[in-house]
């Protein structure tokens, strides 16, 4: 499918996908997609009649957050993508005026990217049986490796939503305290073990109630789309602080995610068969159909000189516990879900080394260090360095992808 | 002081009080406080020019939430409660046309309280040694019943924002997994250990930055004021699901908020001594001043017949780590804080068995059935059971409280 706008080779914003975003430019923040390097001011698309034939609330993209927008059903967000779709490929019906509006066009150079999304509630899980099984490995025995509850239930926790920011934004590296091994007192000072986590978080586009539980079946209903996201964590504070509640400074310094998200419509051609699960789930985590979607998946670090070296090529596909089954144990007890919640995978790590999604894992707590090609090697992150995740989908000649997710630690 | 509204003998509203909550009657939604059993309707009195001296932005009090309001910073909020202490008193300075004005005063049997406050995270301590202490001899050994960490740093976990609800809002009775003593298999159903907490929130009314580390000295800045808290448990839910990444499910089913923030102006007369810290807190941890408060705390459970027992009588003057400490441990890794956010206790017990703040302390794991005056008993909440916590303080002839915070129970 072409567009009359130039589209890159391998670019993610092909008009296979059209993802949703919201930039600023001077003055103005607006919803916005994307197609090549060229970003498309939906709320001018808005006031230039584009959409005239969908029942669209007067500025519904004259906002910086995409939740009103999300919260008018999935009717409304897929009729504007296929009329953006419809309007902007070569011979499409746009007219000549509306092709060369600078207010409805920018190019993707001069504008900052939003966080798109009022977030209400984070959650993350912990769905890969790769990663769950090296932390086991690493920290108990080969034999005890997965927790007992972990092939039964999909294990999640609530993070922290405050500090979700957009790709870009800089990290600062977190102070906290840590028992250096064999003390016998904590210290205090700066994480030295500040990991990466590649994960895909996904947004909820539809209200449940409090008491009422999403089976399977309706998951996909509730779920716009997906963004990449970073679930930035220092090891050392997770060690000393996080048993028996869990993960807490840890991780709630900052998380990074990608600006765009793109739709399950998106996604739908790269649906891809899940593991086997073995033992049998219980009813409620029980789902018909293909839930797991092919998504490749890269971390590059790149050093404050530009030395990069790419750390990890993994895969969304590898996930143990699909969306469906995430969404219907979240809700099972009643818990009720809001417009702009986010549900992150928890670290995605494939069956081989080079498929690992964390620092942790790819240095193995240290014992493997990443050699860099500048000649300096990396266990964890340092200062000055940025990580940078990928994520795109290819299949019979059509390619989308997610955009950047890129933060840079500063001291 | 007296006023011209009647105060009750007894009441939580006398006009040492003056808390600040959103009220619902009819069509109408606004911020109010209270005095004895009237609700005082703010936006009405600002219309009515009772705030003419104090520089408020239009409408901020004709809002369901608190907020932006909060967002003014102290000095306006003080300005206010100040001004309707002077107008409410006896003699005080309200004219008769104000006094009269059935805008502006409400009985509370009239109104509806709503829930006051848009919670941005909410974020749940552990900061009650008795309860740490008691819990760990359950399920460990009172040799080891403080975990490593615990004396050394604040405890806290990130819970749901989404699910909590004011005074008055049913209960649903969660589903969930659960493995049965011995069994070697999951098994689903609604749990059989609901459980209350008894806890105290601080409401966050001043933002901090990304990367800023608030400290002890600091921290009462940022904090608006108090109100009860129940956070709700499913015992058997969270002993399965929550090792390696805490309590989940178990928890984020519901919440009870009493409907009153009470500022920590009401509360300055009742600060009190805190425990001895032992061993020596890390240099961020230290603080100067009285930080602790004597915040009498009650638990009654009433059955669907109206059976009532008083199951508990603790207080928060019992608390290891202070508010301030809480707060300077949360931003200590720059983790940002929002208007809004809600920082609770965790479950408050004190040092004998009547204080206990949780049924799994009070009925000792099952071990000691509570007997209640209709010869039934209880070990966790039944379904129809009201669970109704009370929090008062007084001392030299003064009183302030802060209203009820009550959760039934529907199957």
């Amino acid at each position: 499918m072409d567009s009359f706008i130039q589209i890159p080779k391998d670019s993610d914003f092909t008009m296979f996908n059209l993802p949703y975003g919201a930039y600023g430019k001077g003055d103005v923040a607006a919803i916005c997609t994307r197609v090549g390097d060229t970003i498309i001011d939906l709320h001018e698309c808005q006031v230039n009649n584009v959409f005239d034939n969908i029942d669209l609330p007067r500025d519904i993209f004259n906002s910086r957050y995409l939740n009103d927008f999300m919260a008018l059903g999935k009717d409304i967000s897929k009729a504007v993508r296929q009329r953006l779709q419809r309007g902007l490929s070569l011979g499409g019906d746009m007219d000549n005026a509306t092709i060369k509006n600078t207010d409805i066009f920018h190019s993707s150079v001069d504008v900052t990217m939003l966080l798109p999304i009022q977030i209400g509630d984070y959650t993350d899980f912990y769905s890969s049986r790769e990663h769950a099984y090296n932390v086991g490995v690493m920290f108990r025995d080969p034999a005890n490796a997965l927790l007992p509850n972990w092939l039964h239930l999909p294990v999640g926790y609530h993070g922290r939503a405050s500090s979700i920011v957009v790709s870009g934004t800089p990290i600062h590296r977190p102070n906290g305290q840590t028992m250096p091994d064999g003390g016998d007192k904590p210290v205090f000072g700066p994480t030295k073990q500040l990991d990466f986590e590649l994960e895909v978080a996904f947004v909820i586009g539809k209200e449940s109630k409090m008491g009422q539980a999403i089976a399977t079946s309706e998951a996909e209903d509730y779920i716009f789309g997906a963004m990449l996201f970073n679930d930035w964590s220092a090891r050392d504070i997770q060690k000393w602080e996080y048993v028996p509640l869990g993960p807490f400074l840890a991780k709630n310094f900052a998380s990074t995610l990608s600006p765009w998200i793109v739709t399950m419509d998106a996604l739908e051609p790269f649906r891809h068969v899940g593991p086997i699960q073995e033992p049998e789930v219980l009813d409620y985590l029980k789902f018909k159909g293909i839930k797991n979607y092919d998504i490749n998946l890269t971390v590059d670090i790149i050093t404050k000189n530009g030395v990069k070296k790419n750390v990890s090529h993994s895969n969304f596909k590898y996930m143990y516990w699909n969306i469906c089954q995430q969404l219907a144990h979240h809700t099972v007890n009643g818990c009720n879900l809001r417009v702009g919640d986010l549900l992150a995978s928890g670290t995605i790590s494939g069956p081989t080394s080079d498929a690992y999604g964390s620092m942790l894992e790819i240095a193995w707590k240290g014992s493997k260090p990443v050699l860099m090609p500048d000649g300096t090697t990396r266990t964890f992150i340092l200062d000055g360095d940025t990580v940078s995740m990928h994520g795109w989908c290819e299949k019979n000649g059509r390619r989308i992808g997610f955009g950047e997710c890129d933060g840079t630690i500063i001291g």
